[in-house]
């Protein structure tokens, strides 16, 4: 993790004792695809909404298909959701990208689609308005995001036992249920959120981003995340569903050295050798089970009614340091155990 | 600028070329003020009615804001909004924070008044259940950042001739705005956006972040902005809202010595010297020139159709590298002039 | 209630009776002010700037409501509100409108305080583009209304004890509260919603603006509506928020003959004798009472799984029928008890 | 149209008037499905992403559309959208529903399907919270409705030459143009808005569903609606693009005398003989043309700012009628031509 708040690792690496200390944590992986929506213009609604049936039609999704994938090795487009507004046609391409972020190689592949579908399905008065229409939606905040996923899409779990969380989390149970309905989901309803239903994914998405070479601008829809909390057998049960996960272990940043060593020191450097994707999507659950760690400890932070105290102290001891390797013992988030 | 994306830095310098040679940007403070959004509960609904009544009178804002501005010589308690949630009582502060982004002072105003409410005027029975109850919201997406503002709301605008546009952007008036209007307004709205309303201010956003030691977490809500382009008597008039710009002169990343070097570049390293807040005002008013920039430039590379070769030619020249310092000559976001 | 769905009567009359078994229900009223939001225009951020300056000021906002309050007896300018977006500002005007819903009392004032702002406070270059900027936002789902509210914003509570909710409700107090969570809150988090927490507060709302002469396309906004069911004690503690709920008792509809006489059945017909606004705002409260009622009964029957099932018998029983006076003992929204 | 509200059958009138001068209006049906988004529970994520998979495999899909046809001639289960929060996996079904609106069939195919998978697949830890989970979402605002389409999804154009607009709508391309992009789209995302792009979809969605016996609760998500204007050659191009139009021509409140005449009157009425479902979409495009109409009429007149004027003199004439018969004349929304 790469951060400037001493109390992040401090409070991660907490929440990751008391997750291991209650066996750890489960990932689900629940989906994989980055998307990119560009904006296509015609004259008429009836041009437009001619090229709506062509691109749900079987042949226009087969046509696209072909097109697309033969941009790349890697790209494999598995829907396309299209949109009529005006005259405008608004066309997401979801799409595998291996072990890349994916945004440059799904680029390649929807500029050529597009060319194809212009050039040869007959929608030669077909206007390219942009190669991104913002119906993708990359780096803004968008419910399609959050309704429909981009990039990974995880859900992490784990169950504290009721004795770890009064003596590592210096809380109770009930406390902390109360807590995660009354702010988490009860206070971002209250303030209009879509999809920013947790405490402070943020920063350990941001963290976990900056350290391993991730784009940090793209933290804006990677961030989403609800995180549940329930007393089960009066033990606490807590998960956070993550829909929009946005990372690769090739390309970009992740060439650099520092980051790069991360990846390594995490086990999903560089391409997969057999299963290309496989390092990206390992990647995702290290940053929803770090999330969920984040959470715990935070949460129960808040619960314990320390948040202030704990900032001063940590901040104060020293000037903050930024540290892109993890310090010895911290954990960062390779240290949660999971299952 | 610190990012890997190596295109951002020349987009940028690009839309500061042509913002300059039109006479530069005109930016206007429109708020200025952080949240924290505390959640307290109570038994009964009757009793959190008596609180939020007392809250909202005279007699309540001023026990509270006695209470809160006794806690830091710089945060003064400007309003605070309360709404009501089953038996839960949701309470925005809103305060100045002098040069400080001020997370951490207003947590310690908060915590205090709250704690004067409770000992001193009958309130004994409110439980505090979390100093942020996200009504804040910080590092959420959220509308209420959106509609209320967070930290410094600023405007900017730029009017770029027409000859302009087309020798330094390569395209033309009525093809950005309605590249504009088809995407950053309609297609953003087709996604389901609140608060992203643009083409990619969190790009320049977060890169500025990182150069000058803000929480790139806080980039979350930082990056709303809506962009208006309009035909204004031939020529281009560009403008982006940036409701929610969390930024601070002085303290957290801000000390670090490269962060720290490129705030005195800027002009705003530190605490102003006779104007408490004038520096992070202004430290605002340049994010939101340079968005200006980036949106100018990235929004004429689209609409000329360019957008992945761009990627292309500046990514494989040689590995990205991150500057934490501007590249001699590349401008950066100061490069832009301001009126 | 004005409906053709059979089971929403005896539904809604069971949760009051419900209600009235843990005696009755509390409502508190905790905003009042109808809104328009114009939008203006300018050829510059600055003067855009300028006049957003303007109305935020002492001299803005004292002559703004001169004028406003100068066109009508009842409505009374709470406060404005002011965005800019390009070089439109956004004014959303909030106030008081007796026992009116005050929509056209409200143009009526704000077409006035424009003009004065116009001709004598130096803005004579602004172009009125619309006496509604959709700022207000009227009959269009906004995440505004839900923040700041729109009418009447009300919240009301019940405590249902514990054999109630098994011998009227046939449900129990734990099952309630983990559907309300997993339905209310974390369903309507998941589906994106902005306001929309709760079971079925449109059906109710709807019925009532139907039978009581109101705007029903209003109900669009007035349906807003958080529900929150806690364990209090054993017993089931139910609340709901609406902080946009759109009435008046006096003009429009609530002339008719059958919607006048249901308004004086409820004794909020026409205007309040001696404090104007007291029946209109009495009548939000029935509103929110009355879903507070539907929800109850609308919760314990899906978790009792009988949803099905009782749309099909109470429907098939016969035809159904509109009815705009209430089935005599079916107790209606007038029908609970309010402590 | 069923309103008291007599402005609102003159300005409808008059946006035919001007659509049937212009050549029409043509309609584009988009999509065809009602949903049903109930909510199951497990006692752990492992059952739940069990669970997931199992739905999202191609075995799930074809056990759950069997079981789910099963239970009606018209119901056809398309897809099945799932998604998981903590131990819940929410699950939304969507069908064609013949010309029924389709509720009760939904939910009953739901309430099989379910009972299906608990019982034959292996699920029987399943517990069925609700058979509405809020992820469907019924008659609360919700971007999953706006995004996935619910009902009938319509886009409806008009194209109005520039002398129609100067004699019938007293305004001129331009300013509508403006007013549109100033109004419906940067008011509505200035305030926060998911799906209320338009100036006042509602007032005619709500007035045919009145007419026509629709359930009125359902105008909360039928209602949504994006209005897109442009100058296409010096005339007026206009559309509206409604994602979620819920209606049906049997069944509930189409039963009902008047309502059912309307039905005749606009040739829609009961079952269509030879293809089920094409009287409900037909008159869905009804509902979109009028909206289009009404659009036209009401941005006009406040582009030419007679807005208030137009409210007075219509309703000060007379005490308003409720007229569930259209007016002589007036044409109603049968009385826009579609091409």
């Amino acid at each position: 993790m790469a951060t400037t708040e001493g109390v992040l690792v401090a409070s991660t690496s907490r929440g990751c004792k008391a997750i291991n200390a209650g066996g750890g944590a489960i990932t689900v992986l629940t989906g994989d695809g980055m998307t990119r929506g560009p904006c296509v213009g015609f004259e008429t609604l009836t041009r437009a909404g001619a090229a709506k049936v062509w691109l749900d039609s079987e042949e226009g999704q087969r046509t696209m298909k072909n097109a697309f994938n033969s941009t790349s090795r890697f790209a494999r487009l598995q829907t396309m959701k299209t949109a009529i507004a005006g005259t405008y046609v608004y066309i997401r391409f979801k799409t595998t990208t291996g072990d890349a972020m994916g945004m440059n190689m799904i680029s390649k592949g929807v500029e050529h689609a597009l060319h194809v579908m212009s050039t040869e399905a007959g929608f030669d008065d077909m206007a390219i308005i942009s190669v991104s229409g913002n119906y993708c939606t990359d780096k803004k905040p968008a419910a399609i995001n959050w309704i429909d996923g981009r990039g990974k899409s995880v859900v992490a779990e784990a169950i504290i036992p009721k004795d770890v969380v009064q003596s590592v989390l210096k809380s109770n149970v009930d406390a902390l249920v109360e807590l995660n309905t009354s702010k988490n989901l009860i206070g971002s309803a209250m303030a209009g959120s879509i999809g920013g239903f947790n405490a402070h994914a943020a920063n350990i998405v941001t963290a976990i981003f900056l350290a391993t070479g991730q784009d940090p601008a793209q933290n804006v829809e990677s961030c989403n995340c609800i995180t549940v909390m329930k007393n089960l057998h009066g033990n606490l049960q807590i998960s956070v569903s993550m829909p929009s996960i946005e990372v690769g272990t090739i390309g970009g940043g992740t060439l650099l050295e520092p980051q790069s060593a991360m990846l390594d020191l995490l086990g999903v450097k560089g391409a997969h050798p057999t299963n290309p994707g496989d390092n990206a999507r390992q990647l995702a659950r290290i940053v929803a089970a770090a999330v969920l760690a984040g959470e715990l400890s935070l949460c129960s932070a808040l619960a314990a009614g320390h948040l202030v105290k704990a900032h001063m102290s940590h901040n104060r001891s020293a000037v903050p340091t930024r540290s892109s390797t993890p310090a010895p013992g911290a954990g960062g988030p390779g240290g949660c155990r999971r299952r």
